[in-house]
């Protein structure tokens, strides 16, 4: 029997896992807002309407075997009672997406499993921060609990005057307090996990952030013993929450370890690589991970890049020349809007130096 | 501007066309005749319609910045058609479709372009088949001019007596005959040129029949003078006759050198490895060319193989639990049909002898 996926969202990272999925023979459907969304360009079964449409929603769900969710940001509640009323199974579990949605919880849980991660403290005050601040010294770093993303969401405060401006803007917002990290370079790593049990994990990559976004990355990162410590960790956790699917974990690597900077459960822009680079893509691990099929050991067969290929606002859209160079991925974003992901490169290459090169290469076009 | 491509036909081939072109942004449509043929299961552009329907035809191709086929056997007159009533430019140019689809006008044009291919000749009478296995003598290897492939429409006549019967039975057809080839093994190649000419080839794969049909590949094969001097000829014949696109040839080794065996003028089941394979895969190759951008040297970045998944008229269809050995393709097609090819695995390794192992350990299952 034909397995059915819903997915609740439509933008790049919905239509890499329906492509990917369609591969595998599963039907994948899609329920997103406009019918030209990324997702819904590539498949004949989407359904189009507002997440505020209730009864569209069920239906659609009721519609599946499983349903997943593009982001992690989907309210956990209504996705708790979707599962309740459609005779679907939602991965991530909303119980657990709940957890990890708010960073609040998910700093507590990653503290409770031992997994090495920065000191924070929940913001209910302005005086937490100053209390903060003093314990573990400026610059602080404050994030949203909810709905921050590529760094939107995030402030770092130097000092007590910057507390007070803070304040004095968002205490209406709920916050968590960090210690700055002074991290040599971010990674970040992906594992999936199936309903057996069964878990992989990809190789790590480096991250290179731009306007607090994702500009390009590389890998596989070199093993190291630091390394191994925080993978061990994070599988142990990803066991101990029991985790279902693909979740991603960026991390920071510093002198003297590695630390969890934040997770995002869902597969993620750091791993597109994957879909050329790897004997199996993230794409393709979160749904055998769902399915609950065997998750083969993964492993990249050469080095590789990736190269975000971001919105400038220019009207007209080109087949880019630079295709040749690399594996050229691009969403059909009806609207090129300045800052905005609109397609990725994936360079392949024999060794790390090799890959530098290319990616500077496509950088000039 | 983005392109809009449309393809006449809904089967894997158009599928695979269809998701591969969504990756470098151009607008995909499919023009089939069930709305869950593969290739309308990954868009929302598909028009449902007979290949009769001649104003839909149009209407669909008027749509469309360039068209292409999936299959050879397209009426090439009513593409020619469909060319000028619309402003889609075609690819492959219907004129030399016509010579292409016909084994007739496809031996002529190899042997004036001084291509090595077996000794022919088209068959009018009962007479010119005796007359040609006196010159070359039997078997003598019949051919139906139009239609056919995977072997079918090919018989293998030993004697007088089955020349008789087959003439009895078959000679409202139009044919053509061949002197029989003892060769050593099969092998395929495709090349690719763009409307400026620019051209390039993939990597020559060695393909393995059974019951007449690609059932496995291996590639790349090892390079030699006598694989030089047959790529030099393939190049100085695309090029002489202006091909548009990506056309593949199969070839026979024997002792003394390789032969054209058939021309399949479109991708072809031979080169689906290249979608992993390769820095370019097939369908892309064939979409860059006939948009007329830039195509890239291709390169395969390791050993590779291809097994075809076979319908074999089970009901049921559950995740073959073998993905994780290689890269699965589903085609989603709605009947698993003894014989029909539902779906391929491609295998990467570093050696020959390790696809060969994999490709062993695959067909247990």
């Amino acid at each position: 029997m034909i397995e059915r996926i819903g997915i609740l969202g439509g933008g790049q990272l919905a239509r890499m896992l329906v492509q990917q999925g369609q591969r595998l023979g599963l039907q994948m459907s899609v329920y997103c807002e406009n019918k030209n969304d990324p997702a819904a360009q590539v498949t004949n079964l989407a359904t189009i309407s507002t997440f505020q449409d209730l009864k569209t929603l069920q239906k659609f769900c009721s519609q599946q075997d499983l349903v997943t969710i593009e982001s992690e940001f989907f309210p956990a509640d209504l996705l708790a009672a979707l599962e309740k009323q459609s005779k679907a199974k939602i991965f991530p579990q909303p119980k657990l997406l709940a957890q990890l949605q708010d960073r609040g919880p998910q700093k507590t849980l990653l503290m409770k499993q031992k997994v090495s991660t920065s000191p924070f403290a929940l913001v209910e005050k302005q005086k937490d921060l100053t209390e903060f601040a003093q314990e573990f010294g400026f610059p602080i770093v404050l994030k949203a609990r909810m709905g921050g993303y590529d760094g939107f969401g995030t402030y770092i405060l130097k000092d007590k005057q910057a507390v007070g401006e803070f304040w004095k803007k968002f205490s209406r917002q709920s916050w968590i307090v960090e210690k700055f990290i002074s991290f040599q370079s971010e990674c970040a790593v992906s594992f999936a996990r199936n309903r057996k049990g069964e878990i992989v994990h990809f190789p790590v990559n480096q991250t290179h952030q731009v306007d607090r976004r994702l500009d390009w990355m590389t890998g596989p990162l070199k093993t190291s013993a630091a390394l191994k410590k925080m993978l061990k960790q994070l599988e142990k956790f990803v066991r101990a929450i029991d985790y279902v699917g693909l979740i991603t974990f960026e991390l920071f690597e510093t002198k003297t370890g590695f630390l969890v900077n934040e997770i995002a459960p869902r597969v993620h822009n750091s791993g597109h690589a994957s879909l050329e680079a790897c004997n199996v893509d993230q794409f393709t691990a979160h749904l055998l991970a769902i399915t609950n099929a065997k998750l083969p050991k993964i492993s990249a067969c050469q080095n590789y890049g990736l190269l975000n290929l971001i919105g400038d606002n220019q009207k007209t859209f080109s087949l880019p020349q630079s295709a040749g160079l690399g594996h050229l991925h691009w969403y059909g974003k009806t609207e090129n809007r300045m800052g905005r992901k609109m397609g990725h490169i994936t360079i392949l290459a024999s060794s790390e130096k090799e890959v530098l090169q290319k990616l500077k290469q496509l950088r000039k076009r």
